[in-house]
């Protein structure tokens, strides 16, 4: 099904980026474009052979998976921890920030992801695990990584998008390595990608339209609430309502939230908030339980939760489906609010006050 | 220092409440009481002798260290992880919820906290680890969980407590017994509790008053942010405000807040919204200039951002007494809202509808 493969060697010795020639029609300057991309993205990269193959020798003796990353870079790391921490015989951690727990010694795999390349938090956990001898693999589409780590451990993405919208193309990289140094089965993105991108009638149909998502969260705050994997894509959420939508956001865990946040409920102003519940085919029954009883106490308590579902066969299909939706959601909202989602004012200023610190 | 060692057998071989006759005057029926009681229930317990025996027998061929609980009981287990990870040379995990990751096998230690005993989920996860062959610790007042482990393996704590209050009591058992896997040092509770008490003056000079703080959000929802070890009491922090004062609150953790949240902060009124930093003494330089800058960006914004202080002199102490400092708010704001910190109302009535599916 894949278009003729093109490749594109970088000249550096880096993983080249094997482009399966389906995203050269995204416009990187328009959100519009990269998030209506996000199916093709899934299937527009796949992780360069000796790449895996390194992962795979790093087997044998590895003692746990690190994924070091932050915002947007971090989210594919976390959703492939949350997909693959049932199925792992060694622990898999993510790390959100400079520093690196102990125990990630040279036994260890450490996955450095930094999109821009750049990431201070992310360039410094890098350095602190080559420095322990960690078996330490990098993605990213340049910059300063690409500089500390080996050309042949290192996985490079098409420059240009912003870190956010580049999720598909991370995880399309992130989850198959994850899944080689564990041991765990090819996952096919080409199929998921077709999925989100033809069916998407029957994976969205027993959701609200973006436009309604979109105007329910237009002047009130979205808590997002995930259990289990959908709890990634309940934080994504917030991230994308926040960064695209430049809108207050929060997310929240059940069942943790039923032990002490649920006292809170009937403080929250239904005109002012709206709890959206993810809700997944794969739940358990102990969760499904405790998600319709958090929504009916909510509701008891004046508030009008909204439950999402989307229609996938697995669980990661099923968390990158509801983040496309929420994706577009993020844009939409953007729109109502008339603001700009590729600009990132307080992010730069917050930059720019550190370079000066 | 300590008072003459009350013993009290209960009887059943488990491990003996070895109570250090501090905490006979505190009214299990009052919040305030248990709250002021705080710094004394530090030092009302140490663990069992034995049990720590236990937990150094395992020492030698542990892969790593697996923390179960919820709420209140998983609070514990949240700051002693934050403290010992960057000293352990094996991984400290938590799990708030039914399922363990796979890598927990039978080398790995899984410490069940639940304070009722009867805590669902811990129950479900404390069989998984019995099933799985795993060095299962139990730290309970009784219930389930004391039938479920092995005698010799559960430290009971003294009964009567909200689990949220017991948070004291608690992390004097847990640290210890995580200490003791991982070889670490022992920490000297006692020295905590005395300053916490008669170095009050000296520990939260700069501080606002508990009064000051609990105005400054009647009316308006504080979110707490935290680093590093503080990210766990900014959540504790949340936790209580919801559970205690029945109010929002929400929390969030930098740096990775300064990848996407901080875009929202022009869309939060500083008239609804009240950001409180949790700052420390112990925080790296990159995390200063980071919470720094977050803040100068919040005021930029128009918020009114509030940095929180304790003086401590190591980052467990501190954790512990900005968590004092927080629950005494949380008490205050109750008082202020006229609700009852006592009564959970709404976690009772999920517990009914669970009961009934």
């Amino acid at each position: 099904m894949a278009s003729p493969e093109v490749k594109k060697g970088v000249g550096t010795g880096l993983c080249r980026i094997k482009l399966i020639g389906t995203h050269h029609d995204i416009d990187t300057a328009s959100m519009a474009s990269m998030i209506e991309g996000f199916p093709r993205l899934l299937r527009a990269m796949r992780p360069d052979r000796g790449l895996l193959e390194a992962a795979r020798l790093v087997r044998p003796s590895c003692r746990g998976v690190c994924l070091a990353g932050m915002g947007g870079s971090a989210i594919a790391g976390e959703i492939s921890r949350a997909v693959l921490s049932p199925l792992s015989a060694i622990p898999i951690v993510t790390t959100r920030g400079y520093w690196l727990p102990k125990a990630v010694d040279s036994q260890w795999c450490v996955i450095c992801v930094s999109y821009s390349g750049s990431t201070e938090e992310t360039l410094y956990a890098t350095r602190e695990a080559l420095d322990r001898g960690c078996s330490v693999f990098g993605v990213t589409s340049g910059g300063e990584m690409t500089r500390m780590l080996q050309a042949t451990r290192t996985q490079l993405v098409p420059q240009g998008f912003q870190p956010r919208a580049a999720l598909p193309l991370m995880i399309s990289i992130v989850h198959p390595l994850v899944s080689a140094v564990i041991g765990s089965n090819d996952y096919d993105f080409t199929r998921v990608s077709y999925r989100l991108e033809r069916e998407a009638e029957c994976v969205f149909a027993d959701a609200p339209s973006v436009d309604t998502l979109a105007a329910l969260m237009s002047g009130r705050i979205p808590i997002f609430y995930g259990s289990e994997h959908m709890t990634a894509v309940a934080y994504r959420a917030k991230c994308q309502i926040n960064e695209n939508a430049k809108a207050a956001a929060f997310f929240s865990e059940v069942p943790e939230a039923n032990h002490n946040e649920i006292e809170s409920y009937h403080a929250l102003s239904e005109a002012d908030f709206l709890p959206i519940i993810l809700r997944s085919r794969f739940e358990t029954e102990k969760t499904r339980a405790r998600l319709q009883a958090t929504q009916t106490i909510m509701t008891e308590q004046g508030l009008a939760p909204l439950c999402l579902r989307v229609h996938t066969e697995d669980s990661l299909e099923e968390a990158l489906a509801m983040t496309l939706l929420l994706d577009r959601v993020s844009l939409r909202l953007a729109e109502l609010r008339g603001v700009d989602p590729l600009n990132v004012h307080s992010i730069r200023r917050l930059k720019s006050i550190l370079s000066q610190s």
